[in-house]
């Protein structure tokens, strides 16, 4: 007789909870702390426990942990992760560092969530999928971190699309426009370096914007071409103005699967837009938009009925049908973008408990870089359109 | 036998055209103007022959006139409405003159149109009610300017409303929020002084807001309760500071016959709303949403389906099938306010050859300034509510 | 040498976590705990320990309590509130249990915070005002819930309007729209029983409404019109059909201490408004506008500079430099709803921090109640005026 | 002495009207007459006579010449240009005919309005510029009907640009998106056949976001990459399925002459888009945005001041002092798209009146046209970049 995995329970005992570390600790790592805190009060998962928080500085590593509700930290996130009471390793660093991280938690036995982008080179990309399928095997489950997937109005959208509602998808339109990097006197950081940050708005955005175009039709990229700019050439550094080597906007038209041509914006200069990832779908008998900045909100329109009557319907996806949304508010009480996390973290615990691999997997990941780089392989042909080579491993 | 009534042609006979006389060439006639030049090459109505303008600067006048497309002008309206090859008298003169000019053109046996309010005072539009009603006798059709009844958009949600779509009506928030007066140092004109305007915002704007009130339910307001406010209580007239005897906004809660609420806000100081006409109509089952600065436009609820594809949607009116769309332009390409206008012509015209009587009648417009003169008593009432007395004369 | 009370520590030395016992645990106390749950990772507030949610259903206490976080669980809440380890007392329970608790916490020298309203009577809510008068002369704080006031954009709003940006203020459009009762055979509940629930729409979102009205201006409605209405009548209950004995709906007309003019138009049955608080302000010079179900935005209007380039315009509450969002995301990365309770805690705990008195306190409770009380009143004398009585207690 | 040119009066002798003959009286005839018969009644602009509508059916000409108010109607085009009370040749008909009618009238000394595009050829529109810039010399005008530029909240755009209030522009974002073609089983047309059409949306509704691109920022189109697609390749003909041999929608990619991006994304099966020209310009300190559904609304955003108060705001675009406005109705009582033709004869007389050159030029119309091509040869290409070549004529 096997034992059970952590997360599931043999009938009649209780779970011990499943514990996490969590590696990293800023921007990401505040967003995770709080699903983690948040997620076993709304919903019906798996009891955690938050046992770590690693960083490379002890006392701010510390400090974070104290803030952020973990019961203790730690500076090794090897050490952190061959811990007997972790279960689940939770990716929070900058990019370069998913690789050896992922790969060896998931060696360890352990559930691995990481932030997008999966890695920052398809090579790494590739053994990380080696990893995880390898881990799959044993039940160990693995997911890369496109937290989009989990606004309620967008996985209803998904929903809406599965069931026909649109017909036959034609047109996507998705931009992600930020300005955060309007100024031209905004300092250089390691994000505008391509050594550290591997691409600029591309990586960062862009990559939200495509797994939404797969996400939403069901559909994979199958060409592109692609044009990347950087307005603002330098930027004040330590030592005086440095050249930023990474895009601050891309433009994607790519082809899908099933037929349908999208066209993808991303910005980080966009002046007066502040996150801004707008979503318009057209199928043959409908149409979807969405706005990040209103991720409530979601406009569906239907072209059947009288003509008279035909509109875009602002729907405030906040019933307790939509979906996420029985674990919260009454209608109309809305939610705010954190919990694109909480819900993310529900189906990655949920998985853990059901055995069932959660998407988007480190294939999904790795699919969407394999994109990327075509994007960036046509913008140094000309614009000229890029087939996207077919993945390594098949999606279970 | 009966000579046929201008407008009318016996069988296989052409009908001479029906000539127009203007009274007035202000704002008002500047609007009927472009909507008597514009009706015949879209609408199937009538011939109409655009006679003379009449008003008191015989320069300004005839200037008016050469600019507008008028075949002349004069500078006594009696003269004009008794001229042979004048069949319709279209009233843009101040309120006060109203009564004089309808009732003499009726008795004249020329249809009128007068722009609303029907009259200064309920003895006026008593009296003018009662020349109306005689003439129908004799197949002179009257109408007043509740030009708002011709937006696309409102016919149509009145179309909505009585289909029954909206269920049970319930609510209705009606504001008509303009800011022309916010500054305190705009000067003094007649519009603000009582004994010319009778009223302020009341007669100018409540006006429509109750007249859609009416139209959109097919009910009658049966009581209300009303404030006034005078904001700014001298303005600079031409020898010093004067004193301001009409009212900037008013307040208005009114009970409909059928059983509904209504509330009516209006304002001419309400800074940053430049003509907002704000309907919102809740019925048990549906709502409706509008607003002028949007007029082709009309949000529509139904409460019916899944609650996770509920909401209001954007119709944009300007489909063939909608109200008075299929003379103007494809899908989308949407008309001004000033067809308002246009479409009332079409209407007016079509009565005058079908010999139905046209709506708004000149009892509706009375019933209009017998609800405002409740407001006003309820006003100095400290806003206890006050019955609307019945008409005098039942409406055909 | 006195000891400091709890929260405030002397120098030199950790101050005990303040203990918090929670009173009710249904949807407040759900979106309460909340907030206890998070207020210490993204506020720096004094340490808070959740001891003790209080119920009268054992078992289901203390479900909710291992659910949202809490200790421990108790069915009795005069031995929660005397225990040695609480030291704040947070009242979630139905109105009719609100006086009485907290008067027996404020003088057990606990500090509370009770959810609007305050009371269900101005009997009881006088007394309560005493007892918090009483307490706040020995450093033990109190607070009434009425959490919009934390909405970053309203507090945005607030500042604007103290800082003389929309000039003198004219005109107030508040509504608070939802339609959970549309349907007529919704079934009954405690809260459609005047017995139970005081009253309906009004006592339920009008005093949010008003509560908005006077914080914006930091006026004081001295007079209100009023006027209430039961759509539905009846509704199913266990044993047949009962008389529904609040209203569903209703719409006050008041004056401010400044010479501004409010509507106040509150309903449970506006077909297609889920959460629809909003708010209109008209100043001499600028305007803005608001709605809770887009909480993060907060539209602008200036009147300076040239016409032509005047508008609302829609600021993203969401800068660092906003009230309460430099704890949060990044620009564009929306907030809940629920974080008002988070921000009301911050405040709160601050309060008991610094000794200062929290706003809005049981004297700006009751003034609600006051101004609720006087609306019946003119309702039940068919909407005339009645005149708001002065304070017993003035606001320190 | 020479003799003055219609429309250019010598001092102190009345002008005879300048004559005007239209060819075509279908979809842009209807606009065109709409908007000769109302110019002079709100523009100073010279007098017109309309002369002449010339058709292929005489039956069918004569009826829409006494529909839209013209003198008569004729069957022979170059008959009716030849008049001598003809001084103005506006063209209507499909793009084949273009050239051969402008060359036949320019050379006859009469000024030309030709319908976008200039013409369904490179060849031809060079042969067409060759004689506008022979004309010219004569002082006979010629314009392309480009008629957006006259939409007021773009001519404003344009104006707020030029005056440097978005900075450097980096990023425009445009689409037209309209739906009519939606339906699979729509009927072929001439619009849906290379030989006729040229092209489909490309040609019909490409050719207005890119000249609104130019027009805006001041700035030539220097490269683009493109692609089209064509969703529904046969449709019900007389005879059975036929192909369609245009495309359904066009992407294309942009570089300008001051280095900003631009995309155009263009769609008649764009389901729920009825007419929307939507464009988004992104300058380094301020940004517009635009849509025709909503043509009286220019949205603008500074990123000047505080943070906090920063956002985009609603422009009513109908203050007196607004482009073309003043000559119609007070602030906030919109005009419709059919006032775009209105105010593009406005500046068309003007343009004759001055002996100023008019823009759109033949020569604008014609980089259009280049442009479009380019599109086409880089979709040929797999989307890979082409240089727009420099024009054969200067633009004056």
């Amino acid at each position: 007789m096997t034992s059970p995995l952590p997360g599931q329970a043999p009938d009649g005992q209780a779970a011990r909870p499943l514990g996490v570390a969590m590696i990293g600790y800023a921007f990401m790592g505040k967003a995770h702390s709080a699903a983690w805190r948040t997620v076993g009060s709304h919903f019906d998962v798996p009891r955690i426990a938050r046992r770590v928080v690693v960083g490379r500085d002890a006392a701010r590593t510390a400090e974070a942990a104290e803030r952020y509700g973990w019961e203790g930290s730690a500076t090794d996130w090897r050490e952190a992760i061959h811990r007997d009471d972790v279960d689940i390793v939770d990716i929070c660093t900058p990019g370069y560092l998913h690789a050896d991280i992922a790969i060896e938690a998931l060696k360890a036995g352990k559930h691995v969530l990481v932030e997008k982008p999966l890695s920052n080179t398809i090579a790494e990309g590739t053994e990380m999928v080696a990893a995880a399928v390898d881990a799959r095997r044993h039940g160990i489950q693995s997911m890369v971190g496109f937290n989009y997937r989990r606004v309620p109005a967008l996985a209803h959208a998904r929903d809406l699309i599965a069931a026909g509602r649109l017909g036959a998808i034609r047109q996507l339109r998705v931009a992600y426009l930020q300005d955060w990097l309007t100024d031209a006197d905004a300092p250089m950081t390691w994000r505008l370096r391509k050594e550290t940050a591997g691409s600029g708005a591309l990586g960062d955005i862009a990559s939200h914007a495509l797994d939404q175009v797969q996400f939403l039709t069901g559909e994979a990229v199958t060409e592109v071409s692609g044009r990347l700019r950087t307005f603002v050439e330098e930027r004040p550094g330590p030592d005086g103005r440095e050249p930023v080597t990474v895009d601050d906007a891309a433009w994607i038209t790519a082809e899908l699967s099933g037929g349908a041509i999208a066209t993808v914006e991303v910005s980080r200069v966009a002046t007066g837009v502040k996150n801004g990832l707008r979503i318009e779908v057209f199928g043959d008998h409908g149409a979807l938009r969405f706005d990040l900045e209103n991720l409530n909100e979601l406009w569906f329109m239907e072209a059947t009925g009288p003509a008279t009557e035909q509109g875009f319907r602002r729907i405030l996806v906040s019933e307790p049908e939509h979906p996420y949304l029985a674990a919260w508010w009454p209608q109309g009480h809305i939610i705010g973008w954190e919990h694109t996390f909480t819900h993310q973290l529900r189906d990655f615990l949920t998985s853990i408990r059901t055995g069932d691999a959660p998407r988007p997997s480190f294939e999904d990941g790795l699919q969407i870089q394999r994109v990327l780089a075509a994007v960036e392989e046509s913008a140094a042909a000309k614009s000229a359109v890029v087939q996207i080579g077919s993945a390594d491993h098949a999606q279970p």
